[in-house]
């Protein structure tokens, strides 16, 4: 559990936003956020207002010290001051349904701004304790793809691996649940890429496609058997501690030919190279440059991050949700700063072969960073 | 995947709720939605004008044969007509988010009313192809089920038996993914819960709650060692072809005494008595009240829905979410409609024992209801 000492310290980078929009308070509704500012998930509000403590108000779950309880979100009203009441308040408006900012708005006769940005912004600075988090959830992330060669079977699908490895996840003690910010986005466990499926477009931002089991989940393995000459992709999330970490491992089966390890390399080479500038106050968007320049020299531009359709970003942050700050894309205004954890996920899908490439989550430091995900690179031939 | 006169009739079922309320049109924008009225999920937008064909508007992925594709949402302006622009238009207020919607308030001149309760009750009568999807997830969620008394082993966690268990379930085809309406409600796979661990609180608001293994998902199983004398409350939620069905098996280790027994036995009772009355034209409170009732006759009310914490329902429509229409509750107004589907799941919390009863999940007919879920509900001692 999070102590006082670090939910202060939540609150403070938050309320250093507030102050300087002239904010009189923040009302946080998501799970994940109420998680962030208080510590546990209620079914109810944590208030943090410009100065000062938080205050949890909830409807579940019963007894929780120091928490008003309320029945409606409308019984804030006579705990909430006036300044607030009447003030500028920020709410969650990107991820709070337009339905339940409606309803506040009735009760608030100020203004309603959107908070959204600054807690995407506080949490991309992750605290020691967090970090730490981070770190156990790569040492379990670490000791599950151990397995891969193992628990491989010929003749097996690509699905049928992801169950073996995803059981041996959840023994290494992943929560199993992967949450992503945003509603558009959805995914089980991660994806393994086998063969020509990983170059099916899927309408998920995710750096990679592939056609999924069923129609209602339309991402990851469809069912490939993997034989033959093929490519396997394993990005699998590893969530252990309620922080993630993102890492891509590829195999193969039979002969890729030389492309596919060329790209294979690149994708290393690619890391090497971002890993040598990436540092506090570096550009996200340079880290992108950076990456596509390279794959470019390489030859590789049309099977850079997707062939028949292509992920616009080479990276993103990670935390509590897989889709965090920084963003690495060419049009991203992140800079990077010390405490950010990033994944970086340089791939390439060559036709007729599959995906290849590598992923790995970062954090940053003062003069570089430290990479967490650190299982051997290379591209092992199964069996 | 569902073919054009499912689709049709889909529409047609939302359009005579737009002319009821003189609405031009529908903007479908959430996965799930998207799924029902397009067959498939897409980065983008379904519309569905008051009358004839809708159309798709996708961003990714590409390749749709039909679909209209756009960079942003304000390129719909070029394609809807004048009586939509500056009409009334439904949104899914209840799911898109605030500022999601304060956008396309900029593009409709007209009024955005609030179209998810439509699309609530649409999706609460399922054809006879989504009950097919129905029953078929039943079949593959009693042969998992059929595996827990072989795969216990004595000292084993909850936890520890949950993963063992859904890797049965991904063996017979579960898709894993486990899909919520609405944004408060969190959960992996679904819940064991055992012993005094069915008494705690969750934040969530699921029947029964359960501690959880980490902070960040408060509910389920919580590493209690299955041994001694208590219950073991198997609730796994069943998603194998996009349509989930609930069920819910109790066992049991040790002695747990005369009142465990009985609530068991009442929970099964009270299935029975709710099976034999419950038809299209029944009041889904009366539901409720059936089973309130029997829990009070039994001297059981205490118990009923949870001890510390009680639930406020008994049972919930199931589909491509696990909270659909109709909602089992006291104060409910939903009525039974042909072609509904819902679980039912009396629940007792015996302290010092852990959670008994049974749930099931039922297909609405004209003249009484199927149960789909029909593995044995007797409570079976493991081991």
């Amino acid at each position: 559990m999070v102590d006082k000492i670090e939910l202060k310290s939540r609150w403070g980078s938050l309320q250093n936003l507030m102050q300087q929009s002239g904010v009189a308070g923040m009302l946080v509704s998501s799970n994940i956020n109420i998680l962030y500012c208080a510590g546990r998930i209620v079914s109810g509000y944590v208030f943090i207002p410009a100065q000062g403590d938080a205050q949890l108000f909830v409807r579940r779950p019963v007894g929780i010290e120091g928490a008003i309880y309320i029945r409606k979100f409308e019984d804030l009203a006579q705990y909430l001051p006036s300044e607030v009441l009447n003030g500028k308040v920020m709410m969650e408006l990107d991820s709070a349904s337009y339905s339940e900012v409606a309803r506040f708005k009735g009760l608030f006769t100020g203004e309603v701004v959107n908070g959204s940005a600054a807690l995407r912004t506080v949490r991309s600075i992750k605290s020691e304790y967090e970090l730490s988090l981070v770190r156990k959830s790569a040492e379990r992330h670490m000791a599950a793809y151990r397995t891969i060669p193992l628990i491989f079977k010929p003749g097996m699908t690509d699905i049928e691996l992801s169950m073996v490895l995803e059981h041996e996840f959840r023994r290494e003690g992943s929560l199993g649940i992967f949450r992503i910010a945003g509603s558009s986005m959805e995914i089980f466990a991660g994806s393994i890429l086998a063969g020509d499926n990983a170059d099916v477009p899927s309408p998920y931002d995710f750096a990679m496609g592939g056609g999924g089991a069923d129609v209602s989940l339309p991402v990851g393995a469809n069912g490939t058997v993997i034989e033959g000459n093929m490519s396997v992709m394993v990005d699998l999330g590893g969530n252990f501690t309620g922080y993630m970490t993102d890492m891509t491992r590829t195999f193969h089966v039979g002969y890729i030919g030389e492309k596919a390890h060329h790209a294979h390399q690149t994708s290393i080479a690619i890391c090497r190279a971002v890993e040598a500038v990436a540092k506090e106050g570096v550009a996200a968007s340079d880290l992108y440059n950076i990456a596509y320049d390279m794959a470019k020299e390489a030859y590789l531009e049309e099977n850079f991050m997707g062939y028949s359709q292509k992920a616009a970003f080479v990276g993103h942050g990670v935390g509590m949700e897989i889709n965090e700050l920084p963003v690495l894309a060419p049009r991203s205004r992140d800079i990077l700063k010390s405490g950010m954890v990033f994944a970086l996920e340089p791939k390439f899908v060559i036709p007729g072969v599959g995906a290849v490439g590598v992923e790995n989550t970062y954090i940053v430091e003062v003069d570089g960073v430290e990479r967490v995900t650190l299982s051997d690179e290379q591209m092992l031939k199964l069996n």
